[in-house]
């Protein structure tokens, strides 16, 4: 085995305890005689992983049966024009906070279905910080606030759950179970599962029922949320759910979301605060609106990024070439990511800038 | 290890060769130093992986650049209301041969999107049969013809490709890769991957670029088949996509689909001749209408079916229970599922009816 530091925006490292676990039962699942792939999904032991991975969710969370837990597919992109379809009602506006390129998109999507709203939009600064919610402007008849809780391309988070007074819409796919969430702010909560709750094909779906009352009738049955929140209508990912147990029941050993919170505030720390006392490294984001999953910063020249980004992949330091539209660095450093690969991120651009800069 | 036959009708068996590639890349796939389910969808490792999966299917199928071929989410249960709404154009009547469970759900979703006609039915014989070709009614302005190649449930299939003069659709999630398919006579085909092609998690879709040309401006950007044929538009399911491209060279290693298909006839006979040599046991489908990938039978009474089950189960032979519609038996016996289980199947049939009988 020669295991690298991942700093992939997504998907993500994985906790290596999981993928042991499922190496070692890649054969056989429990009782099963054979792999969790090869079993139906109607099977008991298929049935009581859905519901250990469910009860992981309410520990986790502190959610009772009053949120279902759905666990769909197609990704946080599918759920831009699925999330309108069932919330966007005739006669109600979707109000939109724009903090970047998905949230862009989620709205996009809304205007296919019915009348959108932008409440507010960091796009004149290149989504450098999340606007104030003091200036945002919701509109009259708003159904619901969606926001993009964690921006993985330009390295902006929200510092905490906001309160528009309308239930809110979040995909949280970059930050979701990287800190504590006040669940009563929402309605729905969605996340594409790559970047801390397991590998891509699932989208874990949080809906309250208070919710699901809302969903006129008539939608294509698989785009209707109630379709999957009273039973299981078709197969499901069966191995990313699989995978996302696992993963679940890691974060569980290792304390509440509080803790993880910590944890990652302090793996963060290291790097934001290498940026800080530099002058060759420049943060993207604003500090009040920096992101503890994906910080993102440039060096003097392009040159510079490009050497920094093969030298650190030589050192066993991988996957840290920003998106194009901020250029640059971009660490992703979701639940998984050890605090080892960070300290060594942050000793690799101590040492990068003595020599370079 | 302690594996069983397993003739689960899906999520079905796989090669036991592909799980144990799995369980050896489950810390490091290839150099990428990471598994396969932590690296970027945009890295040199998946694109080469997904390309190579492609290839694969050309191979197998004997095409050409000019069908696209897509790795989708959602299950066939996604594609009955989008491919209706991609090719269930203004002005035409998509055409429907309602061979089981899944035809009637595909039509009901079409209707959703336009006009949809059934042009046969078996639903009167419990689908007991696929409807002779001559007996169709196909209507006027017929965009094309839905056909479900195999039924998973009632345990028909339809003997080869229709040739009824307009494009087919066709869901072949059951039967995909089984037997070769005369691609000319199709527009697009898609198969769920869980019984021949890999897990639960990933949606085959293949569309010929002419049909592509068909589609209507302003759809719902996840759900126009055209954003995933020019380029990777999101994070595919990756891990599921990683276990089709070893499943697909695990049936070329075994020769071509030709060769398959006389192996799953020769399967299939082994059951069929069980029943036809016997009155305790009763077939389901008519001959002539005969699945090779799902035999179902009813035994005398359904307490004799309760307890076939249960002995079959206790000496390794698991997930043999019918569906609720047929009741009786069901033996899925997917292009993974091994002589040596259909064997040991045949053996217990003829044990039990000579204890029982």
């Amino acid at each position: 085995m020669d295991r690298v530091f991942n700093f992939s925006a997504g998907p993500g490292t994985l906790p290596v305890a999981v993928l042991e676990e499922a190496r070692q039962e890649m054969l056989a699942f429990k009782d099963a005689g054979a792999s969790v792939m090869e079993i139906s999904h109607r099977s008991k032991q298929y049935t009581e992983l859905a519901e250990t991975t469910r009860q992981h969710f309410r520990d986790l969370l502190g959610i009772g049966d009053d949120w279902k837990i759905l666990f769909l597919q197609g990704g946080a992109s599918l759920q831009f024009y699925q999330g309108a379809l069932n919330f966007l009602t005739p006669g109600t506006v979707g109000n939109y906070v724009v903090t970047g390129a998905w949230a862009k998109k989620a709205l996009a999507e809304a205007k296919l279905v019915g009348q959108a709203h932008a409440a507010a939009s960091s796009a004149d600064s290149n989504h450098d910080h999340i606007p104030d919610p003091s200036s945002w402007d919701l509109s009259e008849r708003a159904s619901y606030l969606h926001i993009t809780s964690n921006n993985t391309i330009f390295g902006t988070q929200f510092a905490g759950d906001p309160d528009p007074g309308i239930p809110m819409i979040c995909d949280a796919s970059s930050d979701f179970l990287s800190r504590p969430i006040d669940m009563d702010k929402y309605g729905m909560i969605y996340a594409g599962a790559q970047k801390n709750t397991g590998p891509a094909g699932v989208t874990v779906v949080l809906v309250k029922d208070s919710f699901l009352e809302r969903i006129p009738d008539g939608l294509p049955t698989m785009l209707d949320y109630r379709t999957h929140s009273s039973k299981l209508f078709h197969t499901p990912p069966v191995f990313a759910v699989y995978v996302v147990e696992k993963v679940l029941r890691w974060i569980k050993e290792g304390g509440d979301l509080a803790a993880m919170k910590e944890r990652n505030d302090e793996k963060a720390g290291l790097l934001y605060s290498c940026i800080d006392a530099s002058d060759f490294y420049s943060g993207h984001a604003r500090p009040a609106s920096r992101s503890n999953m994906n910080v993102t910063f440039n060096l003097p020249t392009e040159e510079l990024e490009g050497q920094f980004v093969a030298e650190a992949a030589s050192q066993g330091l991988v996957a840290l070439k920003g998106h194009r539209s901020v250029g640059g660095i971009r660490a992703s450093i979701y639940n998984a990511c050890p605090r080892e690969g960070v300290q060594a991120l942050a000793s690799f651009m101590k040492e990068f800038e003595s020599l370079k800069g």
